[in-house]
């Protein structure tokens, strides 16, 4: 099950944490080195037995010392010498020759990190389709639910939770795609050989690269893709999206659950997000937890970009510095989307008190909404003067918005005073508010096809 | 036109600097303004004069005073309002109200960033396009020119100059086709209103949406994404993506014009490479200039990441950091692209001195190819143990492999003295380099149409 | 003078803008020039009248043509040859074998860099005292102002608004004296020649650096530093550093002046914060500036740590990125330190919805001053649990913490009704508060010294 | 002891990596909380007899279970609160209320990364000064040893290795002065309480402060530093310098270890820098691990410094995410530095090949040599067209520069034959290379203090 750690239920939550770890590198090795005894085997280059030795030997992931192996990587470079060499001794002296045939240190990396990634992403996209679930949940009980749209974190204009939340979705699906479509076509097999001709294969080099994609269910490049780095780019930039929209997601919540605004509370259960010193406390942990994921990404990100100047057939550094830092992207994104998923599908929301910042924030919130009204009699170059007037009484004094503009003869003339009381109604000004979240809703119902 | 400046033909290169200079910025915001109008005419909001006034208006960029703008954004923390100001001003009395009827402001600096985003990725992608047209040329010209394939920048094996360069045109044609998919799927319009519900257009909101995104010839998106900005971000990763493998070509040139290797040298002209004081310097200055502009990438990606995390309606901060990152971004890869394009249409290949590294390297690098020469003989274990034994007495004295080899009983019954010629033969290890080549010029091809 | 642009109030406020442009870089370029020449004729290398032509030459910038030593620099990599070769069509015939004696071009362009970056670290460093003098006035002003002190954005405890203000001073204070530290020991004068020799001067290369050093008013670094970059990577972190307390500061202001909060307001003037469409706003312009400055800082600082690992005696594209993003990070940080001045010398201070938010927060706020009073009579482990079950009676009804308290007899016991008023009183549990505000004032005056 | 994992003695080599793991985290956290339960019982808020109940049973780790710690941490967002009952359930019920006295949380995490900082830099410091010696040793070996100067790669001028080292020497030396500076000034205790106000201990504040810092033997802040985070950022740009200039090393060394130059080779034994495939090959695996570790760093200094704006009183995230990004900072500089000691304690140095290179150079390398040398006789601008037309010759044809030049009448007259070969030595021409080694090294000797 692995380990969690002493901050590990913080940032190794989620199935990504697993899949990354050492011993899901040293099974994803060990498939890489049986899928292609097996391809040899199809070729004639290897017996059938041999091949069949070989995957039974990898079968077991714990017959294998990580430890061991890792103190002589620190000799080589790479863990592969001393994985093929403990690979070989597993297998016994009869087939042991026919072990990691054809291939360099790089084929066995990169395409085990390959399948490393893809193990990782099925965890992140299932948790991040449960997230924009949950969001859908909430846009569609929440589609009426009229709250303070707020700008620069100021009141702005009336919006509604519904098409807060169905951004949010938006943003989830809108990723979730771009990750997936990564997943389809960017995670691609590796053999290429010292220098990438495949020449240990002798003319089969192409047949058996095709075979060996085939029998891991990768897809097959154009070229070996040993210092031509743009897959795992792909990758690190599909994951750096998709964390900036689990911290927007995160950073909107926590902003809501602020004394003041008390508009969202994090659920989650008894114990959440208590503290050491302050009785009264209820912490918004998931939230606070996926942004500090999130804050991580775009460092990790940057790591993967820089190290794609890769030298000739293979580099001197910035490949050997490429699997630690996807680690722990996968890992960390991992985490931050179960967190939002666990915060989305535990979210209090609270409609009396999005209401009542409503009410708190006064008829002043309805200005443009005036102006719109008043524009088709005034024209909008007075509309806008008119507000402006009646915006600068109301910070004045005591008068509110509506009693400025009653007392206003050219606003009572244009609007009527039932036409005012309609243009200060927040419910009144929400535009297609509601034809949006029904447009990002059927979006979300194909995405899930 | 566009200003040069102190460090501009090394940074401002190729035609994207002028696409996200000020003007240029200008120009996008004006031509949103403008669309706006006429969409507004066709649904009744404005009458059809007045959306001329303001088309005939925008037409000239020169009109506006920038440094005006930019000194009133300085108070309002946008120029929009400054821009609008001026338009109306521009338009006269009797249309000055029908100008940014309904709009925010970032709904206007949205739209002009993906205009200005897609005006910017032309000269990029006919760059990369002609960068990758000269690399399928020099594979051609070179499919059969064998050189020394270098692994952590150590001789390894021999490969061929085409598949060197077919490598590199792999990476471009593929991060184009990436950065071509973001310029028609992720460059959208941005009209969503001060909190995105298009209040300001009462039930019109949708239809006017699409008419804008229609207009400006830009995809509509599911919702505004004020406040959710994946789209910058894929804008982003794509540029890092395409950069990297710049940056790879760039530094795989300034590899191999070393001095000690001598095998390209960068074409361009008199007085290209010049030093100040040293007479004999041909420096290779598209390759480090490509490499400079590299440099800074990984950097602004993480910035346009780091800002995805934007508060409610709209950010107070990281949006407002976006313009000029990715405006930056833009121009680097854009010079990047420029720099690679020169170095490979300009680059002399000096076959004469691959093959001298090759016979300089010796037979050392034909020692894997003896290994897999002997291993149907021997097995593989033997195979290798016979090679290191061979490659320990070429080590320690004056012996070539070759006669190492020659003097070893094993060898020569399993290979002959022929065989052991014939796997000495760097010709004669070159797999499936070729193939791949032809792979890779059929994908470019396909790739064109 | 200098330009301002589009986004140019925004980005190129402060001083430090117009220090890094191109026509400071070109001055820059020419004062080193000019003191080589002093230098080399105080050495018998360079007849004075020479020196004294060429320091004449350099004395006025405008006489260069930035673009047309731009367009060469494309040619060379480098605008030294071309600016060299201006100054020397400048001097005239007799004295331009004089210009650029025995420097390298990396010579010229690092020793102005340090010129540039003193130059913008001073108004960087006079804003950055500003606004920490700023502060002190705030602090000493509400040292007694007591407000709720927010933890992940939830009512803690109370604090004042003079303690959260001598955060900020502190955070000013302490990165500005790490700046000028770095202003005093690390902006070292560059001279080494091809290779860091000094050997065209003969023996006399040691005395020549130091007597350049003294003429620039540089420190004189042990050895040249072509291709060590600690210097740069020093400014970078400084800036960095600076940046990220300007950056919460920002951050703090914006959260205070939210709707809901409303315990802060920026001043600044009439227009200041205006909206393109709703009337009533007035949005927080210089906290939002300030943060998106801020946004752009640490991938610029990457940027730069990115590029230190440069080739042998001089580097192939990382040393050619560093100009452009130290000047960017000069400007970034300069505009943030303004918009900061700024912000804190016109400050709104809203003492009296400080109080109400207080009260709003009610007497949960002072659930751990509750814990603290009744430890010494009954333990901590019961004190804690007496306030947490009086908590959860608050968080089920109407109750007060007080009430609550009131009610049970054990609380009563210990501390009487006199001591649960007393520990449920905010001003009378500020601990150290006016001590630490105190202590932070006295440093801020010993480092104005 | 420690686990190494797959990657293991790749990235968690040195010392580092078993000081910042969770075993020592929690050993720290445990010091804080035993050095707290002190500093109260002098202050009569704790039984004496308590607090040395209190730190027995923080005395050995092991007892408590990290793993559930972790888990607990999920809930909460901090492992403190499990920590503190699992301590509390340690001392037993009599004095479990002592522990964790007037802190919050966050007083003792912090005051935990400080010391795991502090632990972590001894075998950084200590690496990084015994790689220094290395170079010093290195560079009083060869001091006289000329080679090829490469700028841009190009050869250049003659220097010698003496002064290439000693250049790393010195980058070595200032960044680990800067780093013991950080280690002594700014890895400062934190004791605030819950909002920075020390309330908890009455008037006792900041005395217990004092006398917690001193316990622990760190420096005491100006004010708590909660939010403030100028401390973790010094540290990072600290360890982002260092890193740089060892990523310079390591760099050169694969540069010089390149096939085609062969100046140096790294020891370590054998098997070191084995090849899967390729008997031959003996790869630089320190300068390329070293290379790798290096390529994270930048990402993760972004990352500290973009988490610097934290919120009011204690962060939402930012502050949260540090830990895990300054623990893998110290890891990867910590097994950087220790990759790098161990390169440049086992260099092999091929001075024959280094003159070989320079004698391939041939007398090119010369150029701006013959120029210094006829300046005095014809001025700089003839020398420098004299030798450019020499130049051009030697390019053109067979002639050497020597030959080109003796055949020249003008060159002939200024310099004699003999003046002509003396200027085409290379070891006539390394200007002040020697004084400028020693000058390094009597700042080393003096930094060693």
């Amino acid at each position: 099950v692995g380990r969690i750690g002493l901050f590990g239920a913080m940032f190794a939550r989620g199935g990504a944490a697993n899949a990354v770890d050492d011993r899901s590198w040293l099974a994803a090795m060990l498939d890489v080195e049986a899928a292609l005894a097996r391809v040899c085997a199809r070729h004639d280059l290897c017996p059938v037995e041999a091949a069949e030795a070989i995957t039974d030997a990898t079968a077991d992931v714990s017959r294998f010392d990580i430890d061991a192996i890792g103190r002589e990587a620190g000799q080589t470079g790479t863990p592969v010498l001393a994985l093929v060499r403990a690979l070989r001794a597993a297998v016994g002296d009869e087939y042991a020759a026919f072990v990691h045939l054809g291939a360099t240190s790089q084929d066995i990396v990169d395409t085990a990190a390959m399948l490393v990634a893809r193990r990782a992403l099925e965890p992140i996209l299932a948790d991040a389709a449960l997230a924009a679930d949950a969001c859908a949940t909430l846009a569609i009980e929440h589609r009426e639910t009229v709250m303070v749209g707020r700008t620069l974190l100021q009141p702005a204009l009336p919006t509604t939770f519904g098409l807060r939340v169905a951004g949010w979705m938006v943003g989830l699906d809108e990723t979730r795609a771009t990750l997936r479509a990564v997943r389809e076509h960017q995670l691609a097999v590796q053999l290429g050989g010292g220098v990438g001709t495949l020449a240990a294969f002798g003319d089969k080099g192409l047949a058996i690269e095709a075979d060996l994609a085939s029998e891991l269910e990768l897809p097959e490049p154009t070229l070996p893709w040993h210092t031509i780095r743009n897959r795992p780019a792909a990758l690190a930039g599909a994951l750096g999206a998709m964390s900036g929209v689990l911290s927007k997601i995160a950073g909107d919540v926590v902003l809501l659950t602020q004394g003041e605004v008390g508009e969202l509370r994090e659920g989650g259960g008894a114990g959440r997000g208590a503290s050491s010193a302050m009785p009264q406390k209820r912490n918004p942990v998931a939230a606070v937890m996926a942004t500090a994921c999130g804050r991580r990404v775009p460092g990790l990100v940057a790591g993967l970009l820089g190290a794609m100047a890769q030298e000739l057939e293979r580099a001197a550094g910035a490949w050997q510095s490429e699997a630690a830092t996807m680690s722990e992207l996968l890992r960390v994104v991992g985490a931050q989307v179960a967190w939002v998923r666990d915060l989305l599908e535990n979210l209090d929301v609270d409609v009396e008190r999005m209401r009542a910042n409503i009410d708190a924030a006064g008829e002043l919130l309805m200005a443009e909404s005036v102006v719109t009204a008043l524009m088709p009699h005034v024209g909008l170059v007075q509309a806008r003067a008119l507000v402006d007037g009646a915006v600068a009484r109301v910070k004045e004094g005591d008068v509110t918005l509506g009693t400025a503009l009653r007392s206003n003869a050219e606003a009572v003339d244009a609007l009527g005073a039932d036409g005012i009381t309609a243009a200060l109604a927040p419910d009144e000004y929400l535009g297609v508010a509601g034809e949006l979240i029904d447009r990002a809703l059927a979006a979300h119902r194909a995405a899930a096809v």
